[in-house]
């Protein structure tokens, strides 16, 4: 039977990039017989605008149990001030669909995108199992005496057994299925023994059960420092919603920005939404100088956990040709525009 | 009336610096004259040993009635595994004497440490102001069904009007006195606007007050991200005690690393506690290995605080001269040991 992706544009560049990875989806359906089906949602800020709606539960349920995936391009509008209507859609996709794996490989893939001094591109090949359901991103906290001198402001860190080891055995099971050696899981359980100190425990757990992966522990801080460093001494790394964030920008600098990061939010065996990392960029919104590689990336991790085999790693491959000899926009060292780009892929999909 | 200053030196390669640092301060007191006092602490892993004490009511009433500053070399130690008697003393520094800044400078001295392709030293002088006192290290928490597969583990990130204005007022008044011309505020309010909503709103109310001052906000994500791409675009920096500690270790690896990274923890116009940002560094402690320069850049920032002024600004020209002649240990490109780089930086301090 035809997997159904739900298409989700959204605001900004979000739209431009979409509309490659669209042109990608139905030229891969062309050229190897994928049995897929596109569903549009008109879900972002015109929506918003137009009917108030952010997410309705009508597009939840139709997504939740009808598609097998979710491609999203970025939510966020300046016209729209408030954060809520992006945190109603992102993050109810993320939690409504308990897509627990945030995974963000940060793999660096030319040389001249690498900024940091005496180091290549192959010195950058990590990829980040980000928790993604759970930790401060629950909304749980309060302000008490709000708006007064007395204000206190509390957001709680909350996380569970079962998140936190399911996570952790996703980031070894994939450090088992893809040969890679280790597994590294960081946090700050130094300076948050409650929330922190479960995920020490279970690591301790869990890492007992693959003898073959080497694990280790590192500090969020160390572990920062560490992606400047030595980049080449990392390989999956395991964290918290937070920290999955902040490590995957700072990732993001060593692939030659956001232009580049892909992501695959997953309920493994279940649906994935799959996103660029990049927001929805109003500066340039447009402008036809969107950066379409991130999409083409995370249609590759698309694939993959559509089971279609081998996809992933010849778009990748197909990236790295078109960094490699300048057929990219200007953040990565082109001179070309988003359609532009978009097309030599598709050509680069056909002929291939 | 004579200053006084406590020393700490604590564990593995505290004991070494904090030695090379009170060598300076008897240095600086007889070639300049300084009326100082240095007070020694027998706090650390070896007295938690002895007799089980970690930071005694008496030893913190001494401090904080009748010293003016306090010298800290570092609290950790593999004998001891709990990481509580750690804790005591650190933060019964930080928040006993309610040390609500921990500025923390990120300043490049020498182009050969700066590991950014195509930057140079004079690209990274930032200055980060961490709110020390709040945040998630205040211990609020807890493990609801503690060891159960039912576990809830919850740490607050606590936040006060108070706490946050503080700081934020201070990194303000930071820059007008020290010429500096921009304030960023970093949070991520867009994922927890309890907690960091109040840091929004009170950056909007008092940037309003600084009208000379360029201010903007940036999330902790993108601000990462931009330390590498773009550091010479950042100055001061204000944020909470997560993200304080995050951003100034992955400021360590633009400086050469934690071997070169100062901070000052000060309740300004009161008492302040003073500590090279690296630990205690088990593997290389009583090797001579250890970098004592990040201590002398450290007891600069002291000077300034005891209102010795100018000598702040000597002791940065001698490490940068130490850098520039690789009169330095091998994590900054030299050969020497920790000693006979303490013996060159006294040596200076006596020619200078
Ligand atoms: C937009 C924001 C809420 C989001 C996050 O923090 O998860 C983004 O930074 C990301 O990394 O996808
Ligand atoms: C040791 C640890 C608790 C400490 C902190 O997180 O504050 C350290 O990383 C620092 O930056 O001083």
């Amino acid at each position: 039977s035809k997997k159904r992706i739900a298409i989700i544009p959204g605001d900004g560049i979000g739209k431009e990039v979409v509309a490659i990875g669209v042109q990608l989806l139905e030229t891969l359906r062309e050229v190897r017989g994928y049995a897929i089906e596109l569903v549009p949602f008109d879900l972002g800020a015109d929506r918003f605008l137009r009917d108030g709606a952010t997410f309705p539960a009508d597009d939840q349920r139709t997504i939740r149990e009808t598609c097998d995936a979710v491609l999203l391009g970025a939510i966020g509008d300046p016209r729209v001030p408030s954060l809520d209507y992006a945190r109603d859609i992102l993050f109810g996709l993320r939690f409504g669909l308990d897509l627990y794996c945030n995974v963000r490989p940060i793999q660096c893939l030319d040389d001249r995108l690498m900024p940091i001094k005496g180091k290549g591109a192959k010195d950058c090949d990590m990829v980040v199992f980000r928790e993604n359901t759970e930790g401060v991103y629950v909304g749980v906290g309060g302000n008490f005496k709000k708006g007064t001198p007395d204000e206190v402001a509390i957001t709680e860190d909350v996380n569970t057994r079962k998140g936190v080891e399911r996570v952790i055995r996703a980031a070894f099971e994939f450090a088992v299925k893809h040969g890679r050696k280790r597994v590294l899981m960081s946090d700050k359980n130094n300076a948050m023994p409650h929330a922190h100190g479960l995920w020490k425990r279970v690591f301790e757990e869990v890492r007992g059960e693959y003898a073959g992966i080497e694990s280790r522990h590192m500090y969020v801080d160390a572990l920062c420092m560490q992606m400047v460093r030595a980049p080449e001494t990392l390989d999956v790394i395991v964290t918290n919603n937070l920290f999955g964030d902040i490590v995957t920008d700072l990732g993001a600098a060593l692939q030659g920005g956001l232009g580049m990061a892909a992501s695959a939010n997953i309920h493994p065996g279940r649906i994935g939404m799959f996103e660029p990392v990049h927001g929805s960029a109003p500066d340039i919104a447009g402008k036809d100088m969107a950066n379409p590689l991130a999409t083409v990336l995370t249609i590759g991790m698309m694939c993959t956990h559509l089971g279609f085999e081998g996809e992933e790693a010849r778009l990748v491959e197909i990236v790295r040709e078109a960094v490699r000899t300048g057929r990219c926009t200007r953040d990565v060292g082109g001179e070309m525009g988003t359609r532009a780009v978009g097309d030599w892929v598709l050509a680069q999909v056909r002929g291939s």
